[in-house]
């Protein structure tokens, strides 16, 4: 089938991002999607910028009017940001009767019910699961999985930066302001970092969730919002006395009477999983009647992650393009033609780290002879807990901790450790992993 | 529109679920399907058992091969489970051109490529979100989220009961067994579980999971296998003092030369996300090149958690009976015409729990004046910390918990407390929220 044509609108961090997705992963993407989805057009303000990512192939523009008019252009990404002109912008494509993905969380929320209403006149579609959490599937989870639930609350960590600061406040004692201007020389928070920590960035963001949570139309001025600026560590500090943490959340209840919609600073029970989730990392928690809470986690912000979603919506889009149901989204995800034939692999061929335990005889020697033989297969040490042996016994339990290896090399040392005169029955492994 | 039909096989623990869920939640999943979704057919063996849903207007037989071969039904869920005769009447279901929704994680694993297949001949749809980790939707997001991504590798917890019987290992020191006949005694064991604590159910569902996120065809056969019961309390405790936890893991990792498809007890560093997944809950975590690590959590089991992905799939057919891309998913998953006129609720009359933070007097009878101010609204006290003042200062702070309250009294509360004569400044307030 002939490539799906893409036209972008701005080619900044995000637009980059989408830019290197779509070349570096290009056999994964044709294989799930069933079409090359390719970038031809491009508009940037300042084309002459050194970009992060390549250029070749694409038509490049200082007009994002050309692009959003251009005949050969099937699907549009909008990464500009704000209201205007990326409001017209959208209009426009919609009315040339391109689909639209964007990241644009304030165009969503404010300019959602017209955009959606032009989006329907026209018969094209409006993709925009960048605009909240970045690479979290979270507007697909409530809008596509949850939907036998009748939805009680959602709660989440939607802005990175915020998230971060406090953070800091929490694991260093350090005061607000400080964290903030480390963030901005850091890059983390951005140059003019006020819709961040004035809790307009996540209010938006909360806008579109309780709308797609309870069936509301978007009402972005009825938020009630709070930043993160008037907390003190002193206020960390004793939040963790009385076994709390403090994390800005964006918050939807259904409540009687009506919807509650807050984003605010909010003390959190300490073993909360909102509670843990540190740094930049977003996360939202949604609870439905059937399902009880569930929890989607991940990169809220940056380059890939942003453009992660931007590509996801674009092969949802290109799978629209398929009419048979069978070929909108494949079974295993891939289309069947195109399935991987690479082995799963054996187990001995598999590398992985060891926990070890082992029944010694309490003598010495006993470690040397132990640690020799895991020597002779190439398997070294990290750590190793050696016991005490219990009153009267004649054992001692010892632990190690291995580096990774194959585990062919581990059965083979497993088999001779257990032939050592001083180790008694058999030897207990567990693998270990790091999973980073 | 006029209602789709759904035959159940089946009228079990998730069955009953999914009957229940479809009765309750009609109306919001009306709004988001935008067809009325009725259960008409359903064979359950004993039918004269009793049942924990209605079954008025339900036609009930003992042969499930009436339901499949009915010309009113136009959706099948299989919730028999096994190999026979699920796959006989799935595979009939879809010769008689029905859609099948189905939980069945075994049958899908074992003969997923050959009942794929038949779909596609038939030009129908089969959907097995409830096949994985029950309510969390795990299956779409990898299929249609993270499709802009080259999956490195996935990891998860996605066997309740192991992971019951491992958090209760860890957290009470007890041994496997002791807590295996405790978890039957409970019925959060089945009277059988070999299944689940020597690894198999965690192998289908990684079977399944690895093939989505790396596009190979399902091959059960080649996943190493290993269960937990040789996992002992002193195994757990010596991890504990390494700084891991035990977790068993189904995990498929994409290799050098192939894939490793595993499922074993595994350590994990004990500030992990996966390591702090606790009891029958269950947790995957998916490592895309562009998104990096994501997670998913929620239960893994149960009748409704289950039914709840049951009924998504069921939606996602339905809503493919609408070609037009915008009537597919709607934008705020509800559709248009239905969304609800509720108001969103101003701030002061919204309720939660208030941390307060003031500075007072360091003088006799301070806290029973503040104590007094909050009774006269109707506030009462959870904790209070009250600090000694350091050398030389005049005011010690204040802390106080609060119960759940209207917010318009607490903002009265604060006006007077800040209007007392020992009290300084300015009342710091932060919102509390348990968020269960």
């Amino acid at each position: 089938m002939k490539p799906v044509n893409v036209g972008m609108l701005g080619l900044g961090t995000v637009g980059s991002g989408v830019v290197n997705i779509l070349e570096r992963n290009a056999d994964v993407i044709n294989r799930r999607a069933g079409r090359e989805i390719r970038v031809t057009h491009a508009s940037a303000r300042h084309p002459e910028r050194p970009r992060s990512c390549r250029l070749e192939g694409i038509r490049l523009t200082t007009d994002p009017f050309e692009v959003v008019d251009d005949p050969e252009v099937e699907i549009i990404a909008e990464l500009i940001g704000g209201h205007e002109p990326a409001r017209e912008l959208v209009l426009r494509a919609l009315d040339n009767g391109k689909h639209v993905i964007t990241a644009n969380k304030a165009l969503i929320a404010s300019h959602g019910n017209e955009i959606f209403a032009r989006a329907r006149e026209n018969g094209v579609t409006v993709a925009f699961e960048a605009a909240v959490a970045g690479g979290i599937p979270i507007i697909k989870a409530v809008r596509e999985a949850l939907t036998g639930n009748r939805i009680e609350w959602l709660a989440g960590i939607i802005n990175g930066t915020s998230n971060y600061i406090l953070t800091e406040m929490f694991y260093e004692g350090r005061q607000f302001g400080d964290v903030l201007a480390e963030a901005q020389r850091l890059g983390y928070a951005e140059a003019d970092p006020s819709f961040d920590v004035d809790g307009t960035d996540a209010a938006h963001k909360l806008t579109i969730l309780a709308s797609i949570a309870f069936g509301i139309p978007l009402q972005y001025d009825k938020v009630y919002v709070e930043g993160i600026d008037h907390i003190t560590r002193e206020d960390v500090a004793f939040a963790e006395e009385l076994g709390f943490r403090i994390k800005h959340l964006g918050m939807a209840f259904h409540e009687e009477g009506g919807y509650a919609l807050r984003v605010h600073p909010t003390l959190l029970p300490r073993r909360h999983m909102l509670a843990n989730v540190d740094g930049v990392m977003n996360a939202v928690m949604v609870k439905g009647d059937a399902v009880g809470p569930t929890l989607y986690y991940g990169a809220g912000a940056g380059a890939e992650p942003t453009a992660s979603a931007v590509v996801a919506d674009m092969i949802d889009v290109v799978r629209e393009f398929n009419l048979e149901p069978e070929n909108r989204v494949p079974y295993l995800a891939f289309h069947t033609e195109s399935l991987s034939r690479e082995p799963v692999l054996p187990m001995r061929d598999v590398e992985t780290a060891y926990y070890l335990r082992l029944s010694a005889r309490d003598e010495p020697g006993v470690l040397a002879d132990v640690t020799r033989v895991l020597g002779d297969f190439g398997i070294s040490i990290e750590a190793i807990i050696q016991k005490q042996p219990q009153a009267g016994a004649e054992h001692v339990p010892i632990i190690l901790l291995t580096h990774r290896i194959h585990e062919r090399h581990m059965d083979a040392a497993i088999e001779r450790l257990e032939h050592l005169e001083q180790v008694d029955g058999r030897v207990v492994r567990i693998r270990v992993e790091s999973l980073e």
